[in-house]
C-alpha cells in the first residue's frame, strides 16, 4: 500500500513505460507505412468511439470489482484485528482466579503465531497473480527480508519448538493452530479453569477467527474471474489497435494539422486506456506480495504490539516501517 | 474456474467462433447485395450509436449481475468451508471425556457426506442452463469422470451402506443428512455425552449449515431473471444487425476508403459485443458443470482434507487437480 | 418466473405489441404530415442524443433497482426456507423424550399453515401494481386455480377448523399464527416438555421468522418510489416523441436515403427503449401474481415437501408444476 | 409516499413549474437579444454535450444515493416493526405464570409510546431539509393535523400522565423510554417474574431497538453530504445555462429550421435535467414531513394495530388513510 | 460536515479559486501563443471527448467510493452511539441490587473517556491526508480550540488522574480503556455484583465496541488506494490540458465565433472537472480534521449528553455548536 498523497508522475510513467513505448512505436510504424506506401490506412472515428465507450464501461466494471476485492480484504483483516483483541481481552478477564498468567501468555502467543502463519500463507504465489519475485522488491528491503526469511523465524518466536514442528506437518497450518487453541480451552474447562458458559463464548470467538481465515483464503484463492479479465484485455487491445487508424482519418481531413500528430496523440490515448486497465489489474489480488497489497504485514504487527502490551510484556516491537512510501 | 493469468486469445476465438463466423457472413452478404443491386442499403450512424450506448449499459448491468451471482456463490461455499471446520473443531473439543473417537469420526464422516451430496445436487442441470453434456468436457477428464460416476461412490465412502440407502429415498438428500446429524446430537445429550448448552451451540452450527445449503440452492434454482437476459439478447441482436448498414454509410461517404472495409470492421464490432454478452451469459449460473463454474469440487476436496487431517486419519486424498488450466 | 433459457422473440413482440404499434403509428403520422404539408418538421439529432443518454442512465438505474428488489425478495423467501427447515429440525430434536410426535406434527403443520397464509397475503393486489386479474393468467391454469381458490383450502389442510376460524378474525393473519406458536412453546416449557434454554432458542427462531415476514411485507408494501418511476416514464416519452423528428432531419440530409425510412427506424428505437423500460416496470413488484413473480408458490411447496418428509408423512405432494415455461 | 401507479403528468408539471417557467424565460431572453443585437451568441454543441454527460453521471450518482437512503430508512423502520412484534410476543409468552396481564399491557403500551415518540422526533425539521411548513400540506389533511397536534396527545394515550411528564424533561425522549423499559425488566426479574436467561434475551431485544433508533437518527441527522449536493446543482446550472447557446448554433446552421425553435427545445432539455435533479433532491431526506417521505406514520399505525390485537384489546384504530394518493 | 441546504456559490468558487485561476491562465496562454505565432495549435475534438467520457467514468467511480467511505464511517459512529447507550442501559439495569451507583458512574465515565480518546485518535494526521493545520480552521473556532487543547483535558474530566496517566503509556489508548472495562466487569463478577450470564453479555457488548473501534481505525488507516487516486488525477490533468486545443479547433472552424471564446469556455469545462475531482478528493478521508469530516465531535457530545442524563447528573453540557454552517 502506498501511503503518500500521490504517486509521482515520473514513477507512474516508469511503471507503465512498456505500454507507453509500445504505443508510440506502433503508432509511428503505421504513420511511416502510410508515408511510404500512400495507402489510405485510415478508418472512420465514429464506430471506434462506440467501441471506446464499451471499453470504458468494461474498465469501469473491472476497476470497481478490483477495488471491492481490496476493500473486502481490508475488512477481513480488520475483523482479524478486532477479534484478536477481543480474544486477548477475554482470555485475560474470563478464566477463574487460579489460572496462571503463564498459561494465558502461552495462549496469546499461540494466537500471535496464528496471525503470522496466516500472513505467510496469504503471500504464497498463485498461478493467476503477477510473477513478482520477492527478490525484486527493491523499494521495500525490510519487507523483502521478511518474505525471504519465511514463516519459521516468526513461528518459533511465539511457539515452543516441538509444537511448531508438529504444525508444519499439516497442509493448512493456521487452521490447525486454531484447532489446538480449541483443545486448550477444552482442557482448561476440564481442569476447572473456566466455566462452561464462558468456555463456549471463547469457542465462538475461535469460530469467528475460523470465519475470517476462510474469508481471507477465499479472496486469495478465487481470482477475479479470468474470463472477465481476459475479455477486458482483448477488447482493450482491439480498441487501442484501431486508434491510430481513426486519428489518421481525422488528421488527414484537417487542412491545418499534419498527420504526424497522430503519433503523440495516439500514444497518449492508448497510454491512458492501458494505465486504467493496469491499475485494476494490479489491484485485483490484494495479497500477492506486491506494492499495492493490503498491508497485512503491518496489520499483523499492530496485533502483535497490542497483544504484547496487554500481556504487559517488556519488549514491544516497533511499528512496521514505511519504506519509500510503501507500507506492506 | 480458469486459474491461469489469461485465456489464450486463440482459445477465446475458438470458443466464440460461431458468432464471429456469422458476423462475417452477415456483413459480407449485405455488401455483396449492395454490390449487385446498387440499392443504397446504408443507414445513418448517429442513431445506431445511441442504440449502441443503450446496449453497452445493458451488457454492463448483465455482466455486473452475473459477476455478483458468482461471487455470492463463492462466498456461500466459503461459509460452508468455515462452518465445516468449526463443526469439526467443536465435535472434537466440546463433548464429554467419555465420548468415543469412533462416534466423533462417524459424525465428521457424515458431515463430509453432506458436502458431497450437496455438491452433486448443485450440478444437476436446470432448464435455463447451457446444455453442456458432461461427456463433452474434454479438457477436464478427472472432473468428467467424477460427474459421470455420480454421487453414490462418494456417499458410500463416508456413510454406512444402509444409511446411504435410506437418505436416497428423499427428495432433498442433503437436508435429511443434516436432520440426521441433529438427531445424533440429541441422542448424545440424552446419553449424557454433552451438556445442554454445548448441544444447543452445535445445533446452531447445524442451523448455519442449513442456511448455507438453502443459499446455495437459491442461486442454483433462481436464475438471472430470463426477462432481463432475453431483452439484453434481443437488443444486442438488433444493434448488431444494424451495424453493417451504418458502416456502409460511413465508408461510402469517404472518398479514400473502399466500402468493402465494412466487412472486417463490422465483424470486429459485432464480435466484441457478442463476446461481452456471452461472457456474462456463461458466468450467470455458477453451478452448471461448466468450465466457468465456482470450483465446488475442489472446495469440497479442501474440506475433505482439512477434516480428515483433524481426525488424524492416515489416508488423505490429494488436492483437486488443475486440468488444462481449469479447476472445477 | 420464466424458467426456459430465453423468451421466444415472438412472445416478446406480442407482449410489447402495444408500444410497438403506437410507435409505428406515431412515426408514420409525422411522415405523412411532412409529406402533405412540406413543413420542415425535423429537429437536430445531437441534443436528442444527449437526452437519450440521460434516459439510458435512468433506465439503467431503474432496471438495477427492480432487479435488486426481486433478488432481495428471493433472498427473504430463501431465509424462510432455511428457518422453516431449522425450526422443524429443532422441533424434532430438542424437546424432551416424553413429548408426543402428535404434538410435534401439529406444531409443524401450523408452521406450514403460516407459510401458506403468508403466500396468500403477499399476492393481494396493491394500488401501484399492474392490474393483472388472476382470471387472465391463461398460461398458468394451475396457479390461477390456486389463486382463485384463495387461502382457506390450504389453511384448513394444516389447521384445525376452529383455530383457522380464529386466525381469520385478525388484520394480519400470519403474525398471529407465529404468536400462537410462541404460546405453544411457552406451554410446552411449563409442562416440562422442553428446558428453558432450548425454549428460548426456538423462540429466537420464531423471531427470525417474524423478521422474514416483516421483510417480505416491506417489499410488498413499499413500492419502487413512484416519483422515480414516473420521472423515468415521462422522460422516456419525451425522448421517444422526439426521435422521429431527429431521424427525419438525418434522412433528409442524405441524398441516397429516402425519408420514409424514418418510420421503421424510429419504430425500432422507440420499441427498444420502451421494452427496456417495461422490463424494469414488470419486475419491480416481485409479488403481484404476475408471470415475472418470485415463485413463492413453488417455494412454499418445497417447504411443504421437506417438512412433511421430515415428519415421515405418507402423502407427499408433487413439486409445483412448470406451466408453459412459468414457475409461479 | 405516493401509492398510485404513476404521478399524473399534470401534477408533475405543476410541481416543477418554476424551473420550467424560468427555462422558457431564459431561453426566450437569449433569442430576443440575438434577434435585436445580431451578435452571434452561439456556442459549439460538442463540448456542451461532454458537460452534459458528466452532469448525467452526477445526477445518476445523486439519484442512486437518495434512493439508497430512502430504502435504508424503510429497512430500519421495517426492523422496528419486526422487533416490536417480537418484543410483544416475548412479553406475552416468556414471563412466569404469575405476572399480571395488566403489567404486560403497561409494558406494551409503553413500547407503543416509544414508537410514537420516535416518529415525532424524526419529523422535526433540519437545517438542510426543504422548508415545507406542515400547514401547507393541503393534500394530506389527516397527516397535517397529526403533525400540528404534536407528540403529546399520542404519548398520553399510552403513558400514565406523570410518566409522560418525566420523559419530556430529557433531550432525547425515546431513548429514555427504552431505558425505562430496561429498568422495568430488571424489577420484573428481581420480583421473580422472569428468569435471568429470558430477562437477558428481552434485554437484547431492547438493544436491537436502541440500534434501530440510532440508525433512524443517523439517516435523519447525517444529510446527503452538502458538498456533493451543491456541486451537482452548480454543474447542472452551468450545463443548463449553456444549452440555449449550443442549440442556437445548431439551429442557425440549418437552412430549414428557424432559430426560434431554440426556445421550446431548450426549455424541454433544461426541464428534464432539473426534473431529474429535483427528484433526487426531494427524496434525499426520507423523514422531512414531505409527500415523498418514508411513510412512518402509517408504519407506526401498523405496529399499533398489531400490538393492540395481540393484547386482545377491544378498540383497534383504523389503518392510516391514503389521502389523494399519499400515504404518510 | 456542512449543515445548510447548499454551499454558497461564492464560497465554492473561493474554495476552488486555484484551479479556476490556473485554467484561465493556461487557456489564455495558449490563445496568446496562437495569436502571436499563428501556428495551428488545434487538435480534433472527437478523440478528446472519448478521453472525457473515460475521465467522467473515473471521477464517478472515485466520488462513489469516497461517498461510501464517508457513509460507512458515519455508520460505524452510529454503532458507537447505539452500543454506548446499550452499555449504559445494561450497566444501570443488570448488576445486583447491592452494586453502588458510584461504581456504575465510574464505569460509565470511563466509557465516555473511551469515546473521547477514540475521537482524538481519529483526528491525528495521516501522510495521505490534506495538510490542513488545525490553526487554519478559522470558520470553526470552537472546534479548533478543542483540537489544539488535545485529548488530556477531556480524559481527565472523566478519569481519575492516575488512571489517565497509566493509559497514556500505551500505543493505542482506547483499546486499553476497553481492556480496563473488561477487568472491571471481571472483578464485579468475582465480588458477586453480577451473575456470570449477565457478565458475559456485557463482555459481548465490549467486544462490539472493540469491533467499532477497529472499523473506525480501518477507515482512518486504509486510504482510498493511492494508485486509483493518482491515476484519476493524471488522466484528469491530461484531459484538461487537451481541452483548449480541442476548443480552438472548433472555434476556428466557425465563421461567426471568435477563437478568443476558447478562453472562458475552456476555463468553465476545466473548472467543472476539477471541481468534481476535488469534491471526491476532500471527502475521501472522513476523519482528517477538515470541514467535510464526519462530525465525530458532535456525535461524541451526543453520547456524552445521553449517558450523563441516564446517570441523572446535574451538569449536562450543551449540544455541539454549528459554526458558520459547519458541525464538526
Amino acid at each position: 500500500m502506498y501511503v503518500n498523497r500521490h504517486y509521482h508522475i515520473y514513477s507512474t510513467v516508469r511503471w507503465s513505460r512498456k505500454p507507453l513505448f509500445n504505443a508510440a512505436l506502433y503508432s509511428a510504424a503505421i504513420i511511416v507505412l502510410y508515408e511510404l506506401t500512400d495507402i489510405p490506412f485510415s478508418l472512420p472515428w465514429q464506430p471506434i468511439s462506440v467501441i471506446g465507450i464499451a471499453v470504458a464501461f468494461y474498465l469501469g466494471f473491472k476497476n470497481n470489482s478490483s477495488y471491492d476485492r481490496g476493500w473486502e480484504a481490508r475488512k477481513i483483516w480488520g475483523a482479524i484485528v478486532n477479534d484478536s483483541r477481543s480474544l486477548a481481552v477475554g482470555i485475560l478477564s474470563l478464566p477463574a482466579a487460579g489460572v496462571s498468567s503463564e498459561w494465558k501468555k502461552t495462549f496469546v502467543f499461540r494466537h500471535i503465531a496464528w496471525v503470522m502463519a496466516l500472513k505467510h500463507a496469504m503471500r504464497k504465489r498463485k498461478s493467476w497473480e503477477h510473477e513478482s519475485k520477492l527478490e525484486n522488491l527493491v523499494f521495500t528491503p525490510y519487507f523483502r527480508e521478511e518474505g525471504l526469511n519465511g514463516m519459521d523465524i516468526e513461528l518459533e518466536k511465539y511457539l515452543k519448538s516441538e509444537e511448531a514442528q508438529r504444525f508444519k506437518t499439516f497442509t493448512n497450518i493456521p487452521i490447525h493452530i486454531l484447532k489446538a487453541q480449541s483443545l486448550e480451552l477444552k482442557k482448561l474447562e476440564e481442569s476447572g479453569g473456566i466455566t462452561e458458559y464462558k468456555h463456549v463464548w471463547l469457542q465462538q470467538l475461535i469460530a469467528r477467527l475460523i470465519d475470517s481465515q476462510g474469508a481471507s483464503e477465499r479472496i486469495k484463492n478465487f481470482p477475479f474471474p479470468r474470463q472477465y479479465a481476459s475479455t477486458g484485455l482483448f477488447i482493450n487491445y482491439i480498441f487501442c489497435a484501431l486508434i491510430p487508424f481513426g486519428l489518421l482519418d481525422i488528421f488527414t481531413q484537417s487542412e491545418l494539422l499534419h498527420y504526424w500528430l497522430t503519433v503523440p496523440f495516439s500514444t497518449i490515448i492508448i497510454w491512458i486506456f492501458f494505465l486504467v486497465d493496469r491499475i485494476g489489474d494490479y489491484s485485483e489480488n490484494p495479497f500477492e506480495a506486491g506494492y499495492n497489497d493490503v498491508p497485512i504485514s503491518s496489520i499483523s504487527r499492530v496485533i502483535e504490539i497490542d497483544l504484547l502490551e496487554m500481556l504487559e510484556e517488556k519488549e514491544i516491537p516497533q511499528p512496521y516501517p514505511v519504506e519509500n512510501g510503501f507500507l506492506m
